[in-house]
């Protein structure tokens, strides 16, 4: 089944704001969860509709925040969420990032009190319209991975993100957890009753695990694998340092796994950081650069076998421009999720 | 042979001098790669004085640099080294992002002109003493990097380090290459007649490459490897961008190989930020929450085998402490290397 953008937009809207939210806030996260399945980060889009609608009918999710900035500099900003969406409270640290940046050439937004907001190439994105640079890290909400050589589950698959603005050429967007596989790549693996490759997750032996049944068994490599694993979790822990610990959200032991607990608060942290390319010269001149790395890179000769070389976003890019036309896909699965939810609600069924 | 931490920064400042550096230059060079040494970073220290040496005779860097900044805002700063001593340039840099930091909340201070500067690490600690957290990037000066699945060098090991204080634990400081192995390594493994683990190159043909020799037949492997390595290509990019070609620096096909060539400008590009801590908080709670998470990262449970867990930084504190009881270790092939500049510079030796 595949239903329009527009379609899945109004979908997410109309749920939203049967469990709760106002118009508005509906509106900004159905448009950045349609958005999350648009560009292909099908994990992050409407497939999370249902436990986010699950949590908000536990009790652990304020529909109706305050959110508000508790800590201001001239470049930085706290923001407490109030234990809203995550998508209201990173889009407004963007939007105060922006506007900060535009002054100081650099700001840091950080949240505390904030939850799940999807994919963090969605607000790393925000700054590019505005000729900026943008960063963007937070905190997952699950810890599947243990410091290096150790057992207890005390990080998360803690993602990066940044946007770079091009000329003619694409931004380029990075966006990656910083374990080798993240963990919804294992549980699509499991509803598919696929094996893993080795090197997604080890056993509390370090031997390699391949079933995604017996993934609580074990736990995620961190970005590395066996020959380098240590900088995945020196990468994992410094970003949940600066997207965590920095704004005193939830870090380390304090992390609750979102998908086995809906009532306590999770308390996530995120980070939003804009640069403006403007601070450090001509704009024009600095995307013209881009434009003929990306070319560069693009161009470069290929290993056997290999059709084409990517730039981090091509592949998102290219999913948005298909998907705008041929529709998204929706599973079976999920549609029939989907539809108990919007019986549950009563709100139009999806399709 | 082993030496003094004060021998070995005489002995550098000295060589320094007699090159032609001012003296206050000659001691902020010294003391920086006396300590990248002592921290155990022995490929960015003393072994690098013959190549910086023979880089100055060529006429390829200037002793007498006029550092200035060349663009401006309350929060960033961009450098123009003119083609000096890194250390000198981000040392300076470093300043300037702690003074910014101090009343913005964040600064990020970039190069452009500047010249190889040693460990990341030393950087991105500056501003730890001022209750700040640090982070550096920089273009690699070789290029043994090519986009995912291509052939074209076009990438360095661009590095990444960030150091974010504690209370009564170490600072944490994450120092990292975004390839599998940094090519240093693979030279010391040449050194040695030693052959290299399968995951630290690959052959034209994406073949293992583990003969060290043939090192200029293959290519590293970005972070994650044959599995995932297409985030250490993101990486390694997106950290070009950031240090090189936001400040007008070499990036890209622009990047000189410092290592065959000692007569060209590489004009590197490197950034550090600093994020003061106090623009998110009380700094003591902050320090409280890092030694916790700290605490229990060290007390994991391991998995078989495994004697004890680092927090990253921990090695390189530990060599410190060794060393500045010990000495500092200088190979014989390094100590001839060094002995003959002794004698050309007409310098004391080092021992």
């Amino acid at each position: 089944m595949k239903v329009t953008f527009d379609r899945l937009q109004a979908f997410i809207h109309d749920a939203m704001m049967a469990l709760g939210l106002p118009d508005a806030d509906a509106a900004v996260v159905a448009k950045l969860m349609a958005d999350a399945d648009l560009q292909g980060s099908d994990g992050h889009g409407v497939t999370r509709l249902v436990p986010y609608a699950r949590r908000i009918q536990a009790g652990g999710l304020n529909v109706k925040p305050t959110i508000r900035v508790v800590e201001e500099r001239a470049g930085t900003a706290l923001i407490n969420g109030d234990n809203g969406m995550g998508h209201l409270v990173m889009s407004r640290a963007a939007e105060i990032a922006i506007a900060k940046a535009r002054t100081t050439g650099i700001a840091w937004v950080g949240s505390q009190l904030s939850n799940h907001a999807g994919p963090a190439s969605l607000y790393a994105s925000m700054p590019l319209a505005q000729n900026m640079i943008g960063l963007y890290f937070a905190v997952g909400n699950a810890n599947h991975l243990p410091p290096w050589g150790g057992l207890d589950m005390l990080l998360s698959t803690n993602p990066i993100a940044v946007a770079i603005p091009a000329g003619n050429e694409r931004p380029i967007v990075l966006d990656m957890a910083t374990t080798v596989a993240a963990y919804g790549k294992v549980k699509t693996k499991a509803q598919r009753g696929e094996t893993m490759p080795e090197g997604w997750m080890i056993d509390r032996q370090g031997k390699p695990l391949t079933d995604p049944t017996r993934a609580d068994e074990g736990m995620l490599l961190p970005l590395g694998g066996m020959e380098a694993g240590y900088k995945g979790y020196g990468l994992a822990l410094v970003i949940g340092l600066l997207a965590g610990t920095l704004g005193g959200a939830a870090m380390g032991k304090d992390v609750i796994d979102f998908n086995h607990d809906d009532s306590t608060i999770t308390n996530t942290g995120q980070a939003i950081a804009a640069i403006d390319i403007s601070a450090f010269g001509d704009v024009d001149a600095f995307k013209t650069r881009v434009d003929t790395l990306v070319r560069d890179l693009r161009g470069s000769e290929r290993m056997p076998g290999v059709d084409r070389i990517f730039v981090p976003g091509e592949r998102s890019h290219d999913t948005r421009v298909a998907r705008l036309t041929d529709g998204i896909p929706i599973n079976p699965a999920l549609q029939r999720n989907l539809d108990q939810l919007a019986e549950q609600l009563k709100i139009k069924k999806l399709a």
